[in-house]
């Protein structure tokens, strides 16, 4: 098969003809027919996402394609299955270890979906909606997937709330798309009114321009009523989770899932105990929160789709900051 | 002030001229605008609706006005308020109790609203949104929070969930309404395809007609999907429930509220057992629900508007079962 | 290996010399030290618990041992393991489904642990506490898992409730002894004097003899002060469950995991409604669990242990209800 | 009546003498018995506690009584029953508001109980066990009920959980009570081996000095097994959130409820997000928590009761650090 293996943070990516996989007992092969890319790759890329990491591997993480083969003990009802892959394929369900968070794909040791095939455990992949594309399926696994758990695997919105979605990346475009579908009003921040433009399209009610409105966690309260917005999706970390702690009203819930600005900063946990606010951490999901965010319907905003053979200007695209929604690469058709 | 007292369960409602209440500490005093009625009403106005009660009752729990007078240690500025009454105005927030319960409005020993005035605690009401109509607002109290709080105040529902709504009632129009904002699928049955078409209108995906279909639990897991339909919204009372219980998945839940065939009957507990199913008894829900419900933005639908004079016209629209949505009477401009 | 078949409903169980099974990927060879009896394996043995089922099958669901081989892909460290197998060897984590319950050892198609070796999946288990015995470990998979389910497996019951425990057979003695180290007020009920004596060595409260208080269910709600119980484990199935919805308070909860008086019958939704009680249906639990309820620490009651020559006795020990916490048996040294 | 008010950071509390309160509609007139002190009190003293705040106040939150009057509204009855009063007596159930938070006693505008008489809504206070002491039940309001909230008004732990709590002061006492009450295992921090052998006393399973042992969150860690801590009850604030974060497993919760060591600081984000930790923020608790707290049973730990007359002394020792236990005034016999 033809894959992309990583050969340093300038270079560019390493192309490789290889062996395919092939599937063990209980495991599928999946015909990998596309990739999406998320800020994670470009750190992972640059060797800087933690932890130790092989210096070769298959990068990206979110990948689509069909079942082409499966192992002992797998039904052979389950070949030409139309999949999205789990971020965490050993992460079917229940709740998260630092075990199944270590299978994540494309860091660490793990080799990514950047290739034309790849082999992962027969419960490690969600269904796609049959009218989908592989593009859109492929846009889920990580981005997709961390804004349906931040929304609905805490408390969980309600109709009528007032959600706050710093930025317009993968994650925030999904968190806007998500709450909107789940009769949220939604709050959205960017430095871009274009930006900003583009989101109210998507049903923002309102966009705030953090450049021009610097204590935009006030003003986003202001704007919810009440005594502030009743969740916020905080992908910034630590250089503006102060922000979210001022526009969250007292019992609102922050998820944190970001490290745009840094892992670690100066965090008021005055706010967070005098608001008695939740902040709660959020790695992703499990496929079985794949599979209810596919349920949902939303269809991806899908920004580029680069071809397999032009991988390395998705990433070019990723790091101009100029997309908006998904970049992604078709690996096969 | 005018009212209508109960007259026993076939006479007209008698109308009677009355001193005003007068708003105690800690009191409102609302000029009533609108009332709707409910099943509930029916059964009252019957003396059906179980335990002791006040035969010259004045009838109807659910109403909307302005905030007209405020007793001591109530801030003026709340007069000019335009607000919902809640259904039990002493359930303000937390737990359900028997004392909260005691307080619900037109019925047992508690006056109700089909009156020009009312008085009430001054935690008891909702705002109105500034653009609706008290007509509008005086048909959450009772079916709108009963189905907010189906869907939202137990394990809640999720974007791309499947509801099972029974009927085309009050509740029932309500829970299509509240699920579809809230990005679910939603299964109706009624015994009218005529009822079937205007749910489709409100966003149904499917209706079953079951009298058609008698089966109709079976009917609705299998157009659910996967193992079942995620949540029952089941106002049927024991009469539907076993159906209900057929419908759902293993591990989903139904929200018991209603009564329309009657308190009691042989109930499937083994299915309730064997399936791990959470049944879960709704009585309405607090003030803080009714706030959050209208908070939704979802209009009501409203089936006739009755002037004060023909009140008694009003319960017979509600008797026909051929009204849609919620049947109002007009009490003031 | 040896071990013992089904027979029919009244002849002894056939004992039977077989071949080991083998561990297939994945999976672990356990050599079963222990096993005990619920009254399930009662109905199994009678061919009632509904649904088709071999007639030939290997009986018990709950057994405990030590793991003797691997299969592929599973690490050689885990011979040796002490272990309680899952009464669903295959609900590991995540939401209870209808595939997962297909898998419930010693019953439908599924031969059980009354035999020397078992082969489960390699998640089926959980490890025991060092100083346990084989016959503790193996009294937990049905009756402790259910126990604990009912206790922490839906809002969760907190230090100072009071929690209603009909009857004194496996799960209700589990449940009493659960919620006693949780901090828990226990009220238990019987038809024998001598076990409420010994539910009262075990921590409850209070007894109540339901043969000369027949209105119990009012009786527990007035002793437990308040509006009512907060918790009913509720064994008895819909000849019981009535007085259980006399007893718990409003807006409390009733686990219903019985069968014992039989599936369906005549059940109070009018209470459940107008209480807005939560019936929540428990069916056993995950071996995720089961991992937690022994991590409780209590030690199970052990009414009498039986050597595997004897295990029609076993059988009889049960079905008499002279027995005083779980009936055993010991399978090898 | 007498009273104190507070007269500067260092000079000895005002002693005065007043008229008493009268109770208004809807309130009570409490002869208070006794107080207690927590560390926020030694802040409002020297006038750090943040925010406005009166010069002369009656200082303290926690005190218990005798209802002596009420007001329009309420019933006679009441007269006569021993009570806790709410450290937020207007938040008496429902979700945590800036409006509730405004009413805490001893703080800002609002007097506290350092008096023998006060004025609170007839829902502020909770009854008293009938055999405990007026300073037992001045031990809860705050300390006992933020404690409490942690522990149960999250995700609540489970018989089984091992708990690791920072340090032997208020909160932290009640913590290790409780946590044990509810079948926790139990890991203590202090810098003193005689606190620690005093927690040890109180049921803790092993405690951890952290002047030997600095990096004591992966201690506690490794003493937990598995991947950690279920819970943190974390009392230092930004001072210590990062070895609590070291502490706690992938997924489990980190209560947030100190102050000791200052407001904000470097807060290491990136691990609440990958380890998808929970960070709850715990303002104290609701009268509603208050009730249930009082209903576990536990008897709080009493360091020292001073007269009166000696109210300064009891400051000192609460700043002297050398208490175990509630420093407490008795108010009246």
């Amino acid at each position: 098969m033809r894959a992309y293996r990583l050969n340093g943070a300038t270079a560019p990516l390493a192309r490789v003809e290889e062996a395919d996989p092939r599937p063990g007992p209980g495991e599928l092969l999946i015909d990998l027919k596309a990739a999406t890319l998320n800020y994670r790759d470009t750190i992972v890329r640059e060797a800087r996402y933690g932890g130790e990491q092989r210096a070769d591997l298959i990068p990206l993480s979110d990948g689509a394609g069909i079942v082409a083969a499966v192992g002992e003990g797998v039904p052979q009802e389950r070949i030409g299955e139309r999949v999205a892959i789990g971020f965490m394929p050993r992460w079917i369900e229940g709740p998260f270890t630092a075990a199944k968070q270590a299978e994540a794909l494309g860091g660490g040791f793990v080799d990514g979906v950047l290739a034309e095939r790849i082999v992962v455990p027969a419960g490690g992949v969600a269904r796609l909606p049959d009218d989908w594309s592989f593009v859109e399926g492929a846009a889920y696994p990580c981005a997709g997937v961390t804004a349906w758990n931040c929304l609905f695997g805490g408390r969980g919105i309600r109709a009528g709330d007032t959600v706050l979605v710093e930025g317009t990346g993968g994650v925030s475009t999904f968190a806007l798309q998500l709450a909107r579908a789940a009769g949220a009003r939604v709050i959205v921040t960017s430095s871009s009114d274009d930006k900003l433009a583009q989101a109210r399209k998507l049903g923002a009610e309102i966009g705030i321009n953090y450049r021009d409105t610097p204590d935009w966690g006030a003003r986003a309260a202001q704007i919810a009523g009440g005594e502030g917005v009743d969740h916020v999706v905080e992908v910034g970390g630590s250089g503006t989770i102060n922000q979210a702690l001022q526009a969250v009203r007292p019992g609102g819930e922050v998820s944190l899932v970001g490290v745009l600005t840094g892992f670690g900063g100066d965090v008021n946990t005055g706010a967070i105990l005098m608001k008695a606010i939740n902040v709660r951490g959020v790695y992703v999901g499990s496929v079985s929160d794949l599979s209810a965010a596919l349920r949902s319907g939303i269809r991806p905003v899908i920004d580029e789709v680069f071809p397999f053979e032009r991988a390395d200007e998705a990433f070019e695209r990723l790091r101009s900051g100029q997309h908006r929604g998904k970049v992604a690469i078709q690996i096969a058709a």
